[in-house]
């Protein structure tokens, strides 16, 4: 597989991922949304079924859609990040610049399927929090490590699926996410992906929204590096622990 | 297979894809229904469990249930539209009038399921938004937007399920829908088929339902040319992806 | 399998069956339980995975646990009921009983599971909605329709299974009974299976409940009789379209 | 599998379970957490899909992740634990004490992630619950025969899995204890696992948890006793109905 379809492939991903996973966040907090106070459920399933969408989409280069698998994956000593696609540092590079590009594309689609909900009066942190996540209660290493220990059981658990010898495919990982949502989510509400952080974070940044406020940069760096210290961590676990 | 068995299929699928669909619609918001005000989620998984149902109908034509997935089938350049049965204008048409005449008897079937419940008061719009999808800030080129999305990511994804190799078959398609209501829904009520949104509008029309307002056939351009477009767009894309 | 092998079976999976969802509506509406006022959803979920939970343990019989599959599986024409087991009339019988018996039976395990529960003062029929059902708005007419539409699309989906070459076993007919009840259970309640509903009705008159009012036997008919028609319509029609 | 190969296995599994179980109900009722209040279903999915992580991690010794599936299998007269494990005595204890010592640390480390939430003040029932069940009406003897039930359905239901041909692997189990608990745990909370609640409840006793009260110890023998007993008699059960 070439480096211009591993881009193409893990773009379409990541941007499929994003587009449902900032949907959902918009219809349960944007104003005069069906889904408006919809409940934490609901977010759930709409980033587990984003990422069931997009696991399907991005197959062939293995589906990472997220830098913490990509980082994980390397930290596990395996070969390759997908069939056919060996494990170097240009490939890596591939991988997460298009997972983050995806994720920026794929929350401004999101954007403007609820334009007419963003022209709405909304406090600015609402706004924001449709493309990126943020705490409930802001303490950085607190926070960091919540998505520490978030992104170690995706990792982890993604690299123990080979344990069960049937394969449900992108089910699993649905139902796994759904499941970090609504046990692991409630502090900082789940990044557990950089690209999925960063990306929407930039377009935030650059999008002309109504009533914008600050895209909250002094946060960004506990979703992005979080997520890869637990995706490292699972990664170097998990071969440990194969018998 | 003949045309007739070919109508009687997408006609029986479609048929219970709204019984199930414009259900859980009436459920959730006409008076004295058991799982009133019970919620977005609610309303997408009946949605999602209902594509199921009408899936394993219509299985042997390829249980389109959608004019929006036999656009797509027919834009991807595809040969044949389900096992056997040729892409061919004449085909085409039996499909999406199957579809639409399916989805007018199902939605009826629904109404006369919950018939003492639309006796009861409620508003006309309420009693509308069983049968057909309305936007909750009018906009005609936002919505229509809005459902170019939600259908494009319905096609796209349908044609990427054979990137896995293996088959969930029905729970598939059904956990995707499940997610676009989730994700994509909030500002239109994601019609992504414009036979459930037409066959039951006609319906609608007429129905002798007590209380009865306009059918908003303003709208009703959005919720079938937005599903085609969102299609046809999927459709040309997925083979110029598929590696 | 000999008689009483059968009646085992169907005795048991059944009553797996009516301790989850009688279960689960205790849950909902007997005051101070952990889900009171849980909505519908989690009422369906609760139905739809007792239903995957009986399917399991009952399925060397075919797991009909429900008189309207066994009438279903008759109207159809079928040579057997399940695997070794042919279509007669006193197997029909030994099915049915057993599946009566099992729901009494289920039922009165969930009775006391929430003794402590049913101890407290609710209306009386709140305490009858744990064991059978009953409409919201009362009209003989209608509530048979219901029933009738309900059960159909129950039996007619479960006699499509087998247009999918796959099989999902225990989670499809799980998922289809959810989306039923999302759907279809608004104004009766979704008995859609005799069995469920009469032998619950059966125990409720005959245990002694604090605060126990009528068992409703004028209601009783509905959610027995419905159900029987639905099932053998959809027998009677499954052959007509399988081409 | 040598001994500390099934210890770190188990430990694991019952780690990732606790730190998924006692993570969503920290996400319910803790305040300020972003799934505050979000609801019986949210709970019980998150308790389901942990499950369903949990035995992707230990799939390897037969994913017990419960003493109540080890005391079960060991009832039913089979032979091994797991693939090449034998039922021994020194085996169970293998398997139970890993089980309690995951399930502290799985419970710990989902403190940890909530910490900030515990540091805020609640009532300490509050922050008990979200170590270890407790009753909603106190009666020991019905709380007790509620978790024998619970936990015969869980037992009896996998020792059924078999009957079925296919294999749904970790879904089907995570699916089962989703319906137990919109089912069966109103009353208890549904341990339906001692090590689910002997181990964080020794670890509540141990931490430093801000506004702590009393680590309830007189309730504390229900939730081991009764999913014993509940497994056993599943145990000695299905065999005797296994055709």
């Amino acid at each position: 597989m070439s480096g211009s379809e591993i881009f193409i492939t893990e773009f379409l991903g990541t941007m499929i991922l994003l587009l449902g996973g900032a949907g959902v966040v918009a219809n349960v907090i944007l104003p005069r949304s069906k889904g408006f106070d919809g409940g934490w459920l609901l977010i759930n399933f709409g980033w587990g079924l984003a990422v069931f969408a997009g696991v399907f989409v991005a197959f062939k280069t293995g589906a990472h859609i997220n830098p913490a698998v990509t980082f994980g994956i390397w930290a596990s000593g395996a070969s390759e990040f997908g069939p056919g696609i060996p494990v170097t540092f240009a490939n890596g590079a591939i991988y997460i610049s298009a997972q983050i590009v995806g994720a920026a594309v794929g929350a401004t689609l999101a954007f403007l399927t609820y334009k007419k909900h963003f022209d709405l009066e909304a406090p600015a942190a609402t706004k924001l929090a449709v493309f990126s996540t943020g705490p409930e209660i802001r303490s950085y290493g607190w926070n960091f490590f919540t998505e520490v220990v978030g992104t170690f059981v995706l990792v982890f658990v993604v690299l123990s699926f080979g344990n069960w010898p049937g394969d449900m495919g992108p089910l699993a990982v649905a139902l796994l996410v759904v499941g970090i949502g609504a046990s692991l989510g409630g502090p900082t509400g789940y990044a557990i992906n950089p690209a999925r952080d960063l990306g929407p974070r930039i377009a935030h940044a650059l999008l002309p929204i109504k009533g914008k406020g600050s895209s909250d940069w002094a946060y960004s760096w506990v979703p992005v590096l979080g997520p890869i210290v637990g995706g490292v961590l699972a990664g170097l676990l998990a071969p440990a622990v194969a018998f």
